[in-house]
């Protein structure tokens, strides 16, 4: 893959909702004269309580909506479609690379991990599709790799426009109810975690506090940032446009956007969508469709 | 509306997910002699978070599966759902009866407050709604009526595969963090509370140590049950069946099913549908689409 830096198009971006924006502000950071088109499916979110085929079969989609809108390079921001569907999306996308969030933070983890224990942290279909297990041990097979599912973190971190809740006893119970069984054993403590799911940075403060300062935490933005910017090189756009493409309303997505990502969207950015009529402007094969998008 | 109970077709029973077999297990327990066909939309769950036109839209579509099923009543059995679609699901199925869940709760919980004193827990999107304000003021306008959001407990009910998690300490720090500004001055406490989410009747009994015995608590489950028995009479089947259906996998319904229904349920009485076949069928006007469930 060569440096597209000088093509103008945008990164797309999708997650199964708000998530994802975490990733997103980690690639703005890095890549500030890039194009950005995000989309959030926020009418079918979540998706780390369903099953590998809805899961893939709303990923798919998700791509179709991001190509028709002629998007560069395809970054699935959201732990759990990216354990299903990574695959499928390439598929889809080819030749438009496509960046899932596993082996970057698979990577990251066992450079980071000294003790070769890792621990990942994740939606139930995450940990359950053993993503980063495999992914760890296609590297190294020696290192131990536990996952726990830590469902009602995501519910947490959702509830963040209140950031006491974030940080507060109840979180830090909560982290510690889910935490507590693998650190019992001082031999088999994980070194490292993963935070893989893209809502859990959110609460990287309480996390890290459960844990204390010797345990390193992997957060999915800062990996994925890390291989995408060297493929961009030298930013060419003057007034980069940054867009919002959600399932659900517009109005329902702003609140939580601002949480995780660190600023407010105006509603005049983020343009509310019906995947029926991309199927049917698919099933056409009807490019005239309306391509313009607001941005911030 | 007159007895239907000779009429064999199912009762039909629609939520977003699992939520509604707290439901479903009331109207069994009170009519054990009907049949039931439960339809949960667990590849689109939760509704509590989302926009009212995604709330209709989608119950639009669930109501329609069930009468494609030819069921001879529909019960919304999910409070968001009620709240934002219940005219338009009447609308769609009439002359079959579509019951919500909103007014019985309300005027049980008229009747059973002392002090005229209600507060509505549900999810984010019924509160917003203020469905309870105005069903409960449409019979008393002198009634003061509050609403609190409490979406915690829905990821919290469906950790309760795990029991410990309905009864503990964090659930109990949990509802005390939602409810306790609600009683801070004693001449405004409320003396009745409407469990407004079908996923709370697995947490009544932390709520109830929380509020204290003085409290009445209004579940959905037994409200509803109340209102559709003297419209049913004497039931005919000798054999009832219960069938489920849902758009998610089968397989990920099942667990969760026995926490909320307090019953296993065989994988053969789980139908996955694709809500995709149903608006193809019902654009075609097929009629001769499989309609054979299993069921327990």
């Amino acid at each position: 893959m060569n440096n597209i830096s000088t093509d103008m198009r945008p990164i797309g971006v999708f997650d199964s909702g708000v998530g994802g924006l975490t990733v997103l502000k980690s690639l703005m950071r890095s890549m500030p004269g890039e194009n950005f088109l995000y989309l959030g499916d926020t009418a079918r979110v979540p998706y780390g309580t369903k099953s590998a085929d809805t899961i893939r079969s709303y990923s798919a989609g998700l791509a179709s909506v991001l190509l028709h809108h002629d998007v560069k390079m395809i970054i699935i921001a959201c732990n759990t479609a990216s354990a299903h569907a990574t695959d499928l999306v390439r598929d889809i996308a080819s030749p438009v690379p496509v960046i899932g969030m596993i082996e970057p933070a698979a990577a990251a983890a066992i450079a980071a991990s000294k003790r070769r224990n890792i621990l990942v942290m994740g939606t139930q279909s995450t940990i359950r599709s053993a993503c980063y297990d495999r992914a760890i041990h296609a590297i190294n097979p020696s290192i131990a790799v536990r996952g726990v599912a830590c469902q009602m973190l995501v519910a947490l971190a959702e509830e963040g426009a209140d950031p006491t809740w974030l940080s507060g006893d109840i979180a830090k119970s909560i982290i510690t109810r889910y935490l507590a069984p693998y650190f019992t054993d001082p031999a088999m403590a994980p070194d490292t975690i993963i935070l893989g799911c893209t809502h859990f940075p959110l609460l990287r403060e309480a996390i890290a506090s459960v844990v204390g300062p010797d345990v390193t935490l992997i957060e999915n933005g800062g990996t994925i940032a890390a291989i995408v910017e060297p493929m961009m090189g030298q930013a060419v756009n003057a007034a980069p446009t940054i867009s919002f493409m959600v399932t659900d309303a517009a109005e329902r997505f702003a609140p939580l956007a601002r949480t995780f990502l660190g600023r407010s969207i105006p509603l005049d950015a983020i343009t509310h969508i019906d995947l029926n009529d991309y199927a049917a402007y698919s099933a056409v094969q009807n490019n005239e469709k309306e391509k313009t998008l607001c941005s911030i």
